[in-house]
């Protein structure tokens, strides 16, 4: 391989994290200019969350590095926690690796950890989905995150206008429009045949003929304890539409065991109604079930994003996305079982929406590998004020 | 101690450190409705850094948490991964303490641990020393430290300013001044006998009735591997000059290995000349050397602010300070051994400045104590665009 | 409280761990020679364990310190990486608490973290269980941290010797029994009324009045990876047998997540079978479900040390207990389900056996504390060869 | 290269750690049957101790990891850190490396770290100097270590009936010698000319056609705090003996910084005495150094073991190595400076002693590698009683 090749290191830390940089990822590896570096750990490495890294490596990518650093606990100190072993491990693969630059994706702590890393050994640092506000926690972080960056990928024109306000260089702001889009333009969004569902979940069977609603709902950091009662409003929320509802269950934030156990509580007390709760699902037939629910319950930013695009009707539950840039396809609710019961109906009767470009038009992958191809590494910034 | 008594927790991570922060500490100490929690680690633990652990005691507090946290290696890797280990244990601290509010100075990697541990925990953070531009990766890490805190208390108007402009609420931002500032109003600025001296440092003997240079120059992480090059020029630089100089160790940064050993061959060749070499001074000892040098020569931001209030000339050794805003006291030099002599020559011939307000009026400590004693600590920012 | 208390620290890491020392932590804050300070960390704070941190609190204990160092993935190197964390943090807690003495149980990497760094701190270290025998990974790991411990308190007789047999000081090895059995003399044997059972656990509802088997089958950890096979038989040798099953979930080893599967997927497709699935019970409930059930099945050392003082037949499945000391209540399997099937049924048949003090005679914590009250605490060991 | 090697991973921590197993690496890359695997760590990668990672690439040895686990302190807390610290970096490595069998020597915290690493990832451990009695803490620390491990290299025939004594199989337990030994019969003993100490150390310089009493004294665990006083018995016991005295800085043990401080008073003080200061040397030269000093003096084990095949006199100061097996050339002195300058004396007028095998014959690293090459790597230990 060239040494002329610029080494991109990407890290996947997370199922969402990995639908969100495939095609990224798939971007680089074919670029004549650029050469790709992998590390694959936390939630990535573990069973109980699908194990992204098998399916990583059934995409055809070989991970570079495969580290552990999750502390568990999935409580507020135990995140503190893993974000410090984080960035003990992620030290030891960057010096090793040394790559041309680093990219990033997001607002968690695995992405925190990876800026830290990057940032004290001198690696300049490329942040995708940069500038969002949501209004939580997670907006700290993520601004933290754009203040160790040295190159900007936001998803929207409003995030990329708000990074600059921040201070940061206009060279080094470049809208790409979100990742995640790529999953769709790149996907059949078909469901697959019902052979493929009756093998997986529990509760009842989903039978991908017949309409339902998706259900995905994560804790929220800042409320933490109140978790377990904010998602039992939404179940109960649920309870009486007779449609399908297709769960998720929640990811390893700080909280999401009490969610679980809630779910599993409503699992246990509701097991003849209409609930099918699973794990996970690849990429593409997350992908798919976003484009065929008839409507979208819950606080993940997919249904924001990629439900942007999709046109699929959502009712985003509480305030954990309250401050984000949203297409028409979405209402928000209280935690409020009537509130949250009264809009679902309302957006299933709605049905689809037009199609909105607001979060990219597919395309942001490419866009990232091609700017990182030539772009400026210089990691001295300086502040435009 | 009742119950209603905001606690207010600060991390005492290097020398540098409490000095700056000692007197805000003991207006915490005094505030009738605060509580002061003291945790101290990192090189303030540290015989080789002059054990300020000790010194703290000495003045009265009493360290409710002592941690270890330093990687050794003192190079990039380590101090990424003395974040990671810091952000572990102060994590542990912070569940335990329980702070109402914590309270972090400046920009180096203890800071960030701080931050970060803060943060997940949800715990309020008021960070002093905010919205300064430097010119170096320090920028970066301050500025994300800014993101990460709900109150803001900048050395300068212009400091303040920036905070704003980042999209921080106007509210959580209060003009302090610099609490290093404060050490010099309380402090008597004469020098101690020359009995002080006599048992302390190596080379030449220091005799405080002589002129003298202070020197003090400490690594620029963005230019990791030629700090050895860059002290040299300063000691060359200083060489002829027939005044005694005063030299101080650097502190703990990646790279400061390499600059000790520059410093330790210039001793051994050159132990016939004026210079006399120590590890540290007490904060007040410290004080009263900047305030009675002919010049101050170096890196060290303490010769910008307090420098500015003191007007001690000062002649500034490359880029770790380049953007910084000063007073008239400060100019600049290359890492060039001609220009540092021509610059300290001038300056020593120009003489004492005028006091300058720019970094503060010695109140800061103060000030921050009666803000943190009422102000609201809602942990939910709102960005302000 | 008195400055001539010797302060005995217990570190309690899970619930294995808590039901074994529980009695001698009552005797130690019964002593008028001894404090106790007790540090909970790892699993015993994690609600999928059942959170043994509360029932600590619910019993009168109120823990010092509370930590967590278990690392997700509960694989083989994340099992390293929690022994290291555990260090890390459990350091730190005893530079603070300064114990006289470290009281550790067992053999688990969390037991070898206590003993690391009570080790590395000049701390006396107490063992309880040491010098047993049980053919797997964990004879090593017991046996080196009876070369780290300072005074050792063996189960039975043999392990006794075996202890001094390695070199240890005569005077440094006293007998107490297994604390195991002091839950049994402790406690009301007779199982609670089906109103317990009702709102407990997965599968089929427990009828307390029923006869039942008890399943608990712990990973192997040097047969890493076929943990999900040698469970399956242990679940297929069970499915004919007439009688109720309860069944616990494996404790934290890494290979849990691939046992819990396994089970998981029985649950699923036998779900008509009576069989009922339980995460933990607190130590009172499980010693009252080994004393009563028709037969013990799995390879849990409590089948051998309670289960040996009960009487209760036992089928110990593999070799994970292989070479273990054992009463009469003993029979070994095979991993195979028909070799499993017909030695339950020929242990149900033959019902219980006669008592046997072979592990001790409930009280050991009495033993124990009596012994360290004034037992010399001198860390400079000899080797008696 | 070909996939029937048996990859044999060594860990080199310190310069003392290097100077040891230099040859068996050696011997292990001449060998047809292994392959060589190489993790360099701790105080070997630090400049402070004369960085011996750039000596061992310049030596031909390539390593596959470079990890920094060293938490600065150097008291008993930050050795316990560092250990944890180590257990989670080495854990990646060998995850990473996934060795056949790993090799550790002697009974340091970073040896303890990298027995648990491979002890918990199941690869089998090999053993270089246990079985030793050196009656101090590090006995506890090196039994351990010999509890952990599966193939033991001791290096006298008494050690290795210590080592079965314990319980180990016989199989196991294969004397080697010390590989320390096999420097002293590949190395030319001559001093370097007088060029190569002109630029070397601080104090006097050091002139090799001088005669000179060779002074090494490492801080002594379990007398933590006492260190200053142990070294300064030492150089005072030196101070009037008329010999030139060439001195090494303590290593990187708990306590050191301390030793450090002490040595540095006394050089301060007496700068104008025939001592030379030293951070340390090259294997060649320190065993050069051995050779043809008229007398060791301190607490190093190499006086003990090198010393014993060179038939060089020593006078071992305290504790440390009081328990040891040791040939003719060791007398033992308190920490008294009389005491020390009385046998000082006395060994200086003795002069050398005969050669002994007691520490082995030169071929240990032979030995081991042969003995690698075939010898069963099952780690399924049995206790032999």
């Amino acid at each position: 391989m060239s040494k002329n090749l610029r080494k991109v290191c990407v890290v996947v830390a997370s199922r969402a994290n990995y639908a969100r940089i495939k095609h990224l990822m798939k971007a680089i590896q074919n670029s004549e200019h650029l050469e790709l570096q992998l590390v694959v750990g936390a939630s990535a490495m573990l069973y109980k969350f699908g194990r992204v890294y098998d399916v990583i490596r059934q995409d055809g990518f070989e991970p570079d590095y495969q580290i552990h650093y999750l502390v568990e606990g999935e409580n507020l100190a135990t995140q503190a926690k893993s974000t410090g072993l984080g960035i003990i491990e992620l030290s030891t693969a960057f010096d090793s690796l040394k790559p041309d630059v680093v990219v990033t994706v997001a607002d968690r702590f695995e992405t925190m950890a990876t800026a830290i890393a990057a940032s004290y050994l001198n690696i300049p640092l490329a942040h995708v989905q940069g500038g969002e506000i949501s209004g939580n926690i997670d907006d700290s972080v993520r601004h933290a995150i754009t203040k160790l960056s040295h190159l900007h990928y936001p998803a929207t024109e409003q995030s990329a206008e708000r990074v600059r306000r921040m201070g940061e260089e206009s060279w080094r702001v470049h809208w790409s429009g979100c990742p995640s889009i790529d999953i769709l333009i790149n996907t059949d969004l078909r469901l697959p045949e019902k052979e493929y569902f009756e093998t997986r979940g529990t509760g009842r069977i989903f039978e991908p003929s017949e309409p339902y609603i998706l259900v995905l709902q994560h804790p929220v950091t800042t409320s933490f304890g109140h978790g377990a009662q904010q998602i039992s409003e939404t179940m109960y929320g649920l309870k009486d539409i007779p449609l399908m509802k297709v769960v998720l269950w929640p990811n390893s934030d700080a909280g999401s065991d009490d969610l679980a156990k809630s779910i599993r509580e409503f699992q246990n007390t509701y097991h003849d109604l209409p609930f099918s709760y699973h794990i996970n699902f690849k990429p593409e037939i997350f992908a798919a079930l976003l484009a065929n629910a008839k409507c979208l319950v819950g606080n993940s930013s997919s249904f924001i994003r990629e439900g942007s695009y999709l046109g699929t009707p959502a009712v985003i539950v509480g305030d954990r996305q309250a401050g984000r840039e949203h297409g028409q396809n979405v209402v928000f609710a209280n935690y409020d079982r009537k509130d949250i019961q009264q809009k679902v109906i309302a957006q299933v009767e709605h049905g689809h929406y037009p199609v909105d470009h607001l979060f990219g038009d597919g395309t942001a992958g490419e866009r990232i590998a091609r700017h990182l191809e030539t772009i400026d590494l210089n990691i001295m910034k300086r502040c435009t004020y």
